[in-house]
């Protein structure tokens, strides 16, 4: 295992100090816990609360999606693990400014748990919470199952729905319907050639052939769909998106926005190979490409891979998908933190 | 060599067709170019243009700093190759509004060939440039032959500073000193944990033990410093830090901003723990963090590592650094393209 880390047991909490140490500013713990992270300006007056969670190792999921129009705070977990009950229940009250919190995160048994955990703690203390879940992955349950199915990169676009809707003032329960409308929107499909190290285990999540991909792997390694030797770019590009065309379905006529999402070791270069072909195979269907996202939106630490999510839109949701919002984590880059 | 590509001998025009692709507002090639990209509302009137280029592989580097107020244009080189001064000088034209063009680009022996052939076609046709070359690498040549030094990550504060000077009407004597002033006040140092892959080698850059590490490596596997076991991350951090501090030198009471730049295969979680030591090193100096950045600057494909670049600021270097910019390949993320 070659990771630049102290030692196994501290990587989370050091990520989150070195996180609030980046961006003091913009982003503090929530009182009474130590393994969370809240945008400053929360609570907003007027605005409902969204919160997500999930375990570490995902960057920029969770935390990374933490600011202005987008999430108010973010639970953290140890790597692949839930964060706990307790700690979510804390970020809520520290966010709520009386019109509720949404629960806004992904498929997985444990995150799941403890989110209604938090959610009975928080019904106790009269807050009102709802609970909208990110389950994208086309490739982890069958058609007509959607709610058995994985969430991982196409999360994204439920935040930013979420997010701009909550910005407007609209209630808990209008904007649980703007996120489960985003959800039911999006599709994604991924492919793995590497696997990555979890620091507390040592080893590697699966180990795969020099030569070889796995299609439909989750970003934790859970199994896939297709295993066989690497094959091109478009090649990949080609099962990837059909699978993603015909589950939701696409059709011609629709607009999309198109995330190629890299899973941590995937150079950039490739994930614009990537979008070139996902664009010309939309292009011959007639489905119009209006927003473009590339880079990584949900990593799996080290991981060589990538994924690509389809969001159906109409002229709502590209709105809500093009009103401003921020995040340190992001944006950083080129504008003042 | 495991990459998701088409062949090796297309990477570089698919990865251009990509990103126009993905960016169809915001960039488009030179007239008569195959291999620039220029931000589509490039020449501006009144304003000095600002062009850059070198090799492929280094992503957000060079590409994806052109935008505005950043850089008009980029000249594409094959990966870790020169781009050609045919290219350079009609990317020259194509952005010239009248007021002249800056070539801002790294300190590499075909750049800087190839760039003032350029310049010299382009003072054929009247056109003025002027050049300024990024050379912030303390590893790659001893103090006082800063000249000799690599130009890596801290480019982007150059880039940042001319281009804010440049939307400012400035003239290409000033933009070019203030590109000047920033690079003379930016210093790295990165570190090296795994080679990559140039793909029309197949072959990985160089060698290295699996418990290895090399401080100074420059981005291409040029040879470092120091060689020796991994150590952890503040070991690292400190080594680095203390050589980049001691050669400007940085002092009690400056004011800094810090750039973590991942080179490629990084997990963003172990940036973040490299930041929060660097952080504290600088509390403990004295030295102020004023702007932080983490992320992908400067990568080397798949190379996994890093690099730390501190920037001395000063009241017009931060005004300046906190000018509104915009690039697609950046800012995409959150805000609509």
């Amino acid at each position: 295992m070659k990771k630049i880390i102290n030692s196994t047991e501290q990587v989370v909490d050091e990520m989150i100090e070195g996180m609030l140490r980046a961006y003091p500013e913009h982003l503090k713990r929530a009182p009474n816990t130590k393994r969370t992270v809240m945008f400053t300006k929360a609570p907003v007056e007027g605005k409902v609360g969204i919160i997500t969670g999930g375990g570490s190792g995902h960057l920029p999921l969770f935390l990374g999606y933490t600011g202005q129009g987008l999430l108010d705070g973010t639970a953290v977990g140890d790597v692949f693990s839930s964060p706990s009950s307790k700690e979510i229940f804390e970020l809520t009250k520290a966010v709520n400014a009386g019109k509720g919190v949404l629960y806004l995160y992904g498929n997985y048994g444990g995150d799941i748990m403890n989110f209604d955990m938090a959610a009975d703690m928080a019904e106790d203390e009269d807050i009102d919470t709802a609970t909208s879940i990110g389950c994208d992955d086309v490739a982890s349950a069958p058609k007509g199952q959607e709610d058995k199915r994985r969430g991982i990169a196409g999360i994204f676009y439920a935040y930013k729905i979420a997010g701009a809707k909550a910005a407007q003032g609209a209630s808990l329960e209008e904007v649980k319907q703007w996120a489960d409308s985003a959800i039911a929107a999006t599709r994604t499909m991924g492919v793995a050639l590497s696997p990555c190290t979890i620091p507390a285990a040592g080893e590697p999540t699966f180990t795969i052939g020099d030569e070889e991909m796995e299609i439909g792997m989750g970003i934790h390694g859970e199994k896939g769909v297709q295993r066989g030797k690497l094959k091109t770019a478009d090649e990949i590009t080609q099962i990837m998106t059909e699978k993603v065309i015909e589950d939701l379905p696409f059709n011609k006529g629709d607009e999309v926005s198109v995330l190629v999402n890299g899973l941590g070791a995937t150079a950039p270069m490739e994930l614009y190979i990537l979008f070139r072909k996902v664009s010309m195979i939309l292009e011959d269907k007639g489905i119009c490409v209006c927003r473009s996202y590339v880079g990584e939106y949900a990593t799996s630490m080290e991981m060589k891979g990538a994924s690509i999510t389809l969001f159906r839109l109409d002229d709502d949701l590209k709105r809500l998908l093009d009103a401003p919002s921020y995040s340190p984590f992001l944006l950083q880059q080129l504008q003042k933190a």
